[in-house]
């Protein structure tokens, strides 16, 4: 490709509202041109690396045996009635009315078509398992749309979904689909974790995010650097941080710390470590009638040492919070603590209520809460003598770095990360409301097992520019680069000799299958550099005159600090190995 | 690729709803199924020829210059307000509102947001000229879809747009993009004309379709078989078919014509033939005020020879006639020629009205027309004698085969083809509306000279089926069918000599990048070859026990009335052949 018959528009800015670096350095590249919230132009520099992207997903996922097809972007909302997603969901998803009044919905994922098929195409077990996937143009009602392609409204998504006639088998299509996933991710060239994830009301254990490692992703990711546990803070396990509990020393004493409603200041004042002292958190829980009405609510009190934090997904999984809580309000607080938040505690309460203590706050002695009264605290608190045993322990606090890892093979680790991937275990619960059965052996119908699987095929371009930048640009990885190689004639117009080798290196490389682009378009070589260490190609080679006369010309990976002058004779050589 | 590891579902019947031949086989051979009216997931059978499609017209859009983008699904109204095409266009447009109210459209085309591109991109004469083209799906809410993928509602189009400086720069690009459209319609291996088309406001002679040829089309086009004058049916001309007017050698005569109000009817009763039988239709124009309430109206008549038909784009064209016409009211008509429609004539009128003749009818002599009183027509009609001489002489009627050539190098022919591609200059019609401008070399703004080129993807597919198939199934071309070569073992899994030679033909074949499908399902022969034959892959391999002891396979090309016998060493060298 010679850069006159491309297309490259950079810009010394980027625009006000890219918040951060992916999307500042999508903008000024010229990847992507805004629309509208959320909607994206996708420019022919970013076009390229997103077909690069697509062509790596797509080769794996036939290479794992899954079949491509395509469904279409318009749904009717009669499929999405029968799960009941086209109600429950919310504003995310966009409904939209046809000429002739019927409703449709412009797709967010394909869980419904896909499976209208399977019920359809899918009649016998020997037809089983089957993976279908399309690579497809999603979109997202997002209410508040941001940072470019990482929360864009209209976004491309690669999702497949397995059909299995038993949980076995399903448990197979998800481990291929794992193994493609890391074979893709790999392929990427990104620095990523496969995390375990929570699989919400679906249940089991199949539910892995795969997360691009960067600072600045929205995720935490729990990983254990000495084994190969990981999972997402949702779900990663938190020990008790104290092997069993110890024996009271101290006694029960009502110290008055005034003004101090948080553990981190009544353990200031009292000298005390942070981790003495224990959080109290307050849910509520309704029980409704048939027409929505409560009828009785349920008041829990939630204990986390002072220096952890709730998990509100693992406290989701209680019995008796399964059906979803709310925080108590501040009337059921005080009904039931005779007291404002802020120096609430277990100890004198003035009304019956469920208490919860995490694993490590049920072993621990001669501890600090609040006296359920203002600007006053209990220290040398002890379960047993001071007040009764939870009713119930149980971990519901996000793993902090340093915990114990849940295998029992070293320290936790936390790192951010940006999810670009899922797999995911979904059993019956699409194939169950649409009644989607293939025949046994024996001829009856079953159920078939599902399992879904997506990548964000636009947003592993945030992704990859998040954990790849500096300060002068973007640097992709060989593999989805937009162009591998970028030869940089010096005063092409003046000097025959730079433009014939220039032309001859451009058609050497193009003649090995790299894709290489010859900027002819006449720029100042600093212009010229300027544009190519933010566009991200990943190898440079510049032709001058004054290295031509002596048979050299120069070589820059992005990442290299300086340029190495090369023979001009071996630079294909030198490129073919450095592409290995 | 092996048929397991793929998805193959083929049906003996066709639905009720699959109206047409390439429709009823689509569905047939599991390309696409249905998800709604207009809408259809396109299966992995058909997604496979899709993709050749679109290879084919990316790399000669490349090749040609244009560069790729991606314009969004989901537009922003605002940019359709500019153009005046969120109000103008009907319900075909799909407009949505978003959470926040907000309104948008399913793209149609994408004239606006290129543009909008445009405006904002090219500054500079010296970025001049650009085409930008994407693949992208599109969304028209057709009132009634039917005919598949013929006239689906969401389908998928190549659209590109050109951007030039000046006309005589446009006209180059327009060129281009012709010739990149005959490459591209060559490549994909179908029978197509490109025919020159109406221009409407635009005006100019720059508007080709390319049209697929076939008896099932529902376009005529007119063409000269010994020169390349090509034309659709609203555009062709039709020149006067009387060298000039005879002279009168008949007197004006009321001849009674009792229930005879079709020209047909009244050249069979007088024993004459229909050419000299001319036939009447009353248009009417209004003039509107601004509240757009109707202030006045004009009556036209129009005359064409009474085997020929009014064209009403022609007619479209015409003083007077430009801004819009109607058909006129029965009420109109009695006023003016005191007659109810069958025995209109020009010949005593009531009321003033301008009268248009058709280049043939303004040479007639001794013709016969309506005289305006039930049951009775005029024979022995005069010009100049009987009636005054017509208001304007025009080409306001379709040409007929036989007609002469406009360009006098021969005599038309008809064929019936299908619209599969256009090409069309757009002036500054959208980079006017739109303020699209560039500086030129004096630093003076400028508007852009646009073109857009449209091909569309899914639709050739069924246009490739229309022109190819028999009783037996499609028969696609080499370049778009869903697998080249199948290979079609007998008894695999009884023999393994059998099983060993197709395994080894398929590997060599994909060695030599053939696209081969190893058909290792297990079907018996003749379930087996039915399903390859409605697919419509043109190359077949049969490979049994029977022929391995002689050495040989059998070889048929889906065109071919019988197999071939080829010894098992020579078929790759044979099909490489065939292939090339």
């Amino acid at each position: 490709m010679k850069a006159s018959q491309f297309f490259i528009s950079t810009l010394k800015e980027a625009p006000a509202d890219a918040e951060i670096v992916s999307h500042k350095l999508m903008m000024r590249a010229g990847m992507i041109k805004r629309l509208g919230a959320g909607l994206y132009n996708y420019m022919p520099m970013g076009l390229r690396v997103i077909r690069k992207v697509e062509h790596i997903i797509r080769s794996e996922m036939d290479r794992a045996g899954a079949v491509e097809l395509l469904m279409p972007v318009v749904q009717p909302a009669e499929l999405w009635q029968e799960t009941g997603r086209f109600e429950k969901m919310g504003p995310e998803l966009l409904r939209v009315k046809d000429r002739h009044g019927r409703d449709f919905i412009i797709q967010p994922t394909s869980e419904e078509v896909v499976t209208d098929i399977a019920r359809q195409e899918l009649r016998s077990y020997k037809q089983l398992p089957k993976n279908f996937y399309h690579i497809q143009t999603k979109f997202r009602d997002e209410r508040r749309p941001r940072f470019g392609v990482m929360r864009g409204r209209e976004f491309t998504m690669k999702d497949a979904y397995s059909f299995d006639r038993d949980v076995a088998s399903a448990g197979r299509s998800y481990e291929n689909m794992y193994g493609a996933y890391c074979k893709i991710f790999d392929r990427l060239g990104l620095q990523y974790r496969a995390v375990a994830a929570d699989t919400g009301a679906i249940g089991g254990d199949r539910s892995h995010e795969f997360q691009v490692i960067a600072d600045t992703g929205e995720d935490a990711i729990i990983y254990c650097p000495t084994s190969d546990y990981a999972a997402n803070i949702e779900l990663a396990e938190a020990l008790a941080l104290l092997p069993s509990r110890g024996a009271a020393t101290q006694p029960l004493t009502k110290t008055p710390t005034p003004g101090k409603s948080t553990c981190a200041d009544v353990a200031e004042l009292l000298k005390l470590d942070l981790t003495q002292t224990v959080k109290s958190l307050v849910l509520a829980t309704d029980e409704l009638n048939e027409q929505g009405e409560v009828v009785k609510s349920q008041v829990w009190l939630l204990l986390v040492r002072g220096d952890h934090d709730l998990n509100e997904v693992k406290a989701g999984k209680l019995d008796g919070l399964k059906g979803g809580f709310r925080f108590a309000t501040v009337g059921e607080i005080e009904a039931h603590f005779g007291c404002k938040p802020g120096y609430l505690g277990p100890i004198g309460l003035k009304a019956p209520l469920k208490i919860v203590a995490d694993r490590t706050v049920a072993n621990m002695a001669d501890f600090v809460c609040g006296a359920n009264e203002p600007d006053f605290h209990f220290t040398g608190v002890n379960w047993g003598r001071d007040l009764p045993e939870p009713d119930l322990v149980a971990d519901i606090r996000n793993v902090v770095a340093g915990d114990p890892s849940p295998d029992g093979k070293g320290v936790l680790a936390i790192q951010r990360g940006i999810e670009v991937g899922h797999v995911f275990y979904l059993g019956t619960k699409y194939s169950a409301a649409m009644n989607a059965t293939y025949l046994d052996e024996t001829g009856k119908p079953q159920l078939m097992e599902m399992g879904c699987y997506g990548i964000g095929v636009t947003r592993i371009l945030g992704a990859a520019i998040e954990q790849n930048h500096d300060e002068r640009g973007i640097i992709w990885p060989d593999s989805i680069a937009p162009f591998t190689v970028v030869v940089c004639p010096i005063g092409m117009d003046r000097s025959e000799a730079v433009k014939d080798a220039a032309t001859q290196l451009h058609q050497d490389l193009q003649a090995l299958g790299i894709d290489v682009l010859l900027d002819d378009r006449g720029e100042r070589p600093g212009a010229m550099f300027a544009d190519w260490e933010l566009v991200g190609v990943p190898h440079r080679v510049v032709i001058s005159d004054r290295g031509l006369k002596e048979g050299q010309v120069e070589y820059q990976g992005r990442r290299d600090t300086e340029a190495t002058k090369l023979a001009l004779a071996d630079v294909v050589a030198h490129l073919k190995q450095r592409l290995k």
